[in-house]
């Protein structure tokens, strides 16, 4: 059953409501996670934890609970969920109080957890691919920071929604693609993978994180380095990471097909890498 | 009484909650106003409802109350409270639905609109101004839009508070000032009134447009133009703008006095103004 726990209160997700003073709710004044359960067993959960950590410090939210905390009641939540194929997601807001910009020192976080059934994922979208998009940049400078402040990401999906693509990458005025609306992309570029360096113009993602290790496991050479609009363009093989759906191919990007308008080798050779990771 | 109406419930505003699926508490997907009621009237209520409108079209938010229906709620909301001196919050999400970035067509936005009473002002503030600092420009570039994805306005405030100060000023690489971070921005310069256009790189407020009627009534020499932040710092006069304390005074700029360090004749008299408008 869909769960949720709620600062000490457990219930089903449709019942768990919060106070119209959150500030996540009129501020968008708060950080989160999104995780993963394989067969019960709850993915690279220290790393997530570890990240929900470093963004709460960069927006300055002091983290009442211990990781451990963290750890056990995320657990708890998934476990008495009964759910083995999860979709776990974690959010942590300043606190509750009459609406002002400024935050009071003693105010107290909320924490939710949800967990919810995993979407069923077709089998298409990583043997045909997907499309997706390009638009400039115009997201706030602390993309780094996972903050529930995605106005910007959910008009850029809504972008991708109209024109019929899965994503929408942001690209700098340089002509530096700097990562998805809500994935990391990575490109092959004459037998190099590359992907965004992980500074403030990127969230760094974990599925990022182990898809790099896979790769130095297997010794595909790696370049994390900026890359431009046309390599993106021209590149043998593009695919997006996260969470949710893994390692995904694009094989369109603005109408333009990419990688002779196939999933390429080293795309399902890194997929299946980390697939072996959870197994 | 402190009263909020939502979705057609109309309670205390500690009652008043919200499903944890709202978009406006995962994605800070929603837009927002806020407004002051004199003696029982609210102030520029249309100008208000206007600009809701553009920002729910700005983020592809369909409203489905006419105009006067929000009139009506807000203005009956209002006189249920019975507060005369108010202050009024409306906030409309996209709706409520399970955590998905893309968002479905068919979802019913869900409409807040808090009363309550307004924040004493201390009399202080303008007959001795404030401090400000200034900070890079990091924030996304749809300021425009008044979006409840206020996290980076949030963290510019606490770090005017960490410097003692009451507002954060937003400056470009170039040099340009833009706005607050809940406020706008105007300086004399030469005798001239300047403050930065009505552009994506501010909210354009109605206190602005106000005080810039007022300006024009008065004959004041305006220039609606992008100034630098080496004007700020020379400038004769600084003050900034909004709903809740209108004009005021800014007398020191990153530890660096402004104008003699006293509020300026041509700040006075434009606030004189401006409240000669409801009252």
């Amino acid at each position: 059953m869909e769960l949720a726990y709620l600062n000490g209160w457990l219930g089903s997700l449709e019942e768990a409501h919060v106070s119209v003073n959150d500030r996540g709710y009129n501020f968008g004044d708060g950080v989160y996670e999104v995780l993963r359960a394989y067969d019960g067993v709850i993915f690279a959960l220290e790393e997530h934890l570890k990240r929900l950590e470093s963004s709460a410090a960069a927006v300055e939210i002091e983290l009442p609970w211990k990781p451990a905390q963290l750890k056990n009641i995320t657990e708890d939540t998934l476990s008495k969920s009964g759910i083995k194929e999860a979709l776990i997601y974690i959010q942590v807001t300043r606190g509750t109080a009459p609406r002002s910009h400024s935050s009071e020192a003693d105010m107290l976080p909320n924490l939710l957890v949800t967990v919810r059934n995993i979407i069923e994922i077709p089998p298409s979208l990583y043997s045909e691919g997907v499309k997706a998009i390009t638009m400039p940049e115009f997201r706030w400078q602390m993309c780094n920071i996972k903050s529930i402040s995605l106005q910007a990401s959910v008009l850029a999906k809504r972008r991708a929604d109209r024109a019929g693509a899965a994503e929408a990458f942001f690209v700098l005025p340089d002509g530096t693609v700097t990562e998805g609306a809500s994935s990391n992309i990575f490109i092959v570029k004459d037998g190099v993978l590359l992907t965004h360096p992980a500074d403030n113009r990127i969230l760094s993602g974990v599925l990022r994180h182990f898809v790099l290790k896979v790769a130095e496991s297997l010794e595909v050479k790696v370049r994390v380095e900026p890359f431009k609009i046309s390599d993106l363009m021209k590149a043998e093989e593009v695919f997006i990471t996260g969470t949710v759906a893994e390692v995904v191919p694009v094989v369109n990007v603005d109408g333009k097909i990419i990688g002779g308008g196939q999933p390429g080798p080293l795309t399902g050779l890194l997929h299946q890498g980390f697939t072996s990771l959870h197994e």
